[in-house]
């Protein structure tokens, strides 16, 4: 297919919009894309939003995207959604409570659904924010659904990850908190109206104390809020614009972009080397040898041997 | 290291621990494991417990645990956690609410830590569950927390999938009814005393309903539970038995094996792929051209295309 450059450069929604197609149903494991669009990235802020399904991700991304666009920026939203690789189906529901910005030319919502292998929906995650970024798009925002290792893998890939919790999480905070540390750099405790907020944020606050500070690294913060009735989002923003503030004094943006190029790169030389392996004879001499013969007779181990010495 | 077939076999506690830290240490991507124990294997009747963190299943794993313990069924369960990665650490709270059954000699609860890559979660989630089943428990659960694609892979590779949601998924499950479709044999919805419960219930069943019914097909079937007040549990499990049934008459406790296995060659050829491929000499080549030259002169496709040449 033919990348619209052009068209991507000047932010036009159907060069975008064909861009994105192309990444989500694309089989190509060439590097087109990433290479047309890389001398064009790099100014964008990606902002990774991750948490438990019925956290309320898609209410509190609405109010984010409001704060940005009041400050006249552009915000692309990529929605991740991790039912898809069964169905190729997007989630609707995020349409219906983002809704209010679908009519604004300077939103922009895209769910991604993602056919691919796992490696491949943190890449075309990647590619598609790529996209956004030599478009000109101030904010791009992942959204994740779910704390799965592909979902963490998403968020990570991001400048600053949110990670949305409910009052209810508190026990799920007690036994994943070592793995949520790593990610998070805010913690947002969101329908906070509901019994238990407190006590989450308590929970939070001191598991986030048994950390040395050091000045160069980034203390993660948790704030309350309630995306639907719009608390707590003047704090969450200035917890977000701080750790901004933070990475670009550290030179962290830069060298996010080194380590998201450099993982790009090492994933599409990895799925090359899966597809040159497989050609067509050394799959059907799997499946005739596991065809042929008794299957109890079978050593698993011989036919990974066997394999790999075709 | 050695593996203690005949300790395994004759169900030694200590033979499968040590088996087991194997499984999630080891680096070492050969099957020996795997050909020791595949002529013991195949009698298990494997179940998946997965869902978002909050809904309850290790309260739910307890009840079923209690159970099969009732008719004097030997127990194993395999907690995977989808933090670990970052971490190694285990979940705490499992081990509390699972509690009365640690001194049990007839149940083996275990949490993965998984240090590996992400095939390699559910590939050594699937070699641990090959020890018990060697080790001749009668029922292995793996119980996964997060709904993401790595979850959905262990827990798929299951009998049978139970898809846990509480009152509150309504949204969710709307917005991914086509996926958890593909993967669940049974919904529960927990915590049914709270509010929302039948609305749920009826939300799942209509969603089953527009499905076309057929013979040699399972219809997935939704029921009410509250793990911790001990109710509704008589009628998941006979859900859950007339399930095993199913599968029995229809040969697929048979087809699920070899589907297994199968799938674990492919990963276990994949895995060398990569570590053959990754040489040193190539790895310190992919280091050497990015910290050499400017980083905007970089054309990341030449430099994916010279490693593959290399």
């Amino acid at each position: 297919m033919n990348i619209d450059l052009d068209g991507i450069l000047n932010s036009q929604r159907l060069a975008i919009s064909r861009a994105l197609s192309f990444v989500e149903n694309s089989d190509v494991l060439d590097m087109v894309l990433t290479d047309a669009l890389f001398q064009h990235l790099g100014q964008a802020y990606r902002i990774g939003v991750t948490g438990p399904p019925g956290a309320g991700k898609s209410s509190l991304v609405d109010r984010i995207i409001a704060f940005w666009r009041g400050q006249d920026k552009r915000v692309a939203v990529i929605s991740v959604d991790p039912t898809s690789p069964f169905t190729g189906g997007a989630i609707l529901g995020d349409r219906v409570r983002m809704g209010r910005h679908y009519s604004d030319r300077g939103v922009f919502i895209r769910s991604m659904a993602t056919r691919g292998s796992h490696g491949g929906l943190a890449l075309r995650t990647q590619d598609a924010a790529d996209i956004f970024d030599a478009a000109g798009f101030d904010i791009i925002i992942y959204e994740t659904v779910g704390v799965g290792q592909v979902e963490l893998d998403v968020a990570n890939a991001a400048d600053t990850t949110l990670v949305v919790l409910v009052p209810e999480s508190g026990d799920d905070i007690q036994a994943m908190k070592a793995g949520l540390m790593e990610i998070a750099d805010l913690f947002v405790i969101n329908k906070a109206d509901r019994q238990g907020a407190n006590q989450a944020l308590a929970q939070i606050r001191s598991m986030l104390e048994m950390r040395e500070t050091e000045a160069d690294i980034w203390s993660p913060q948790v704030v309350k809020t309630s995306a639907l009735q719009a608390e707590g989002i003047p704090e969450l923003m200035e917890l977000l614009l701080s750790h901004q503030d933070f990475l670009q004094q550290q030179g962290l943006m830069r060298q996010n972009f080194k380590d998201r190029i450099l993982s790009k790169i090492k994933s599409h030389i990895e799925e090359n080397v899966l597809q040159q392996f497989w050609t067509p004879e050394k799959q059907a001499l799997l499946l005739q040898t596991l065809d042929s013969g008794d299957f109890n007779s079978w050593v698993p181990g011989e036919i990974v041997d066997n394999l790999l010495k075709t």
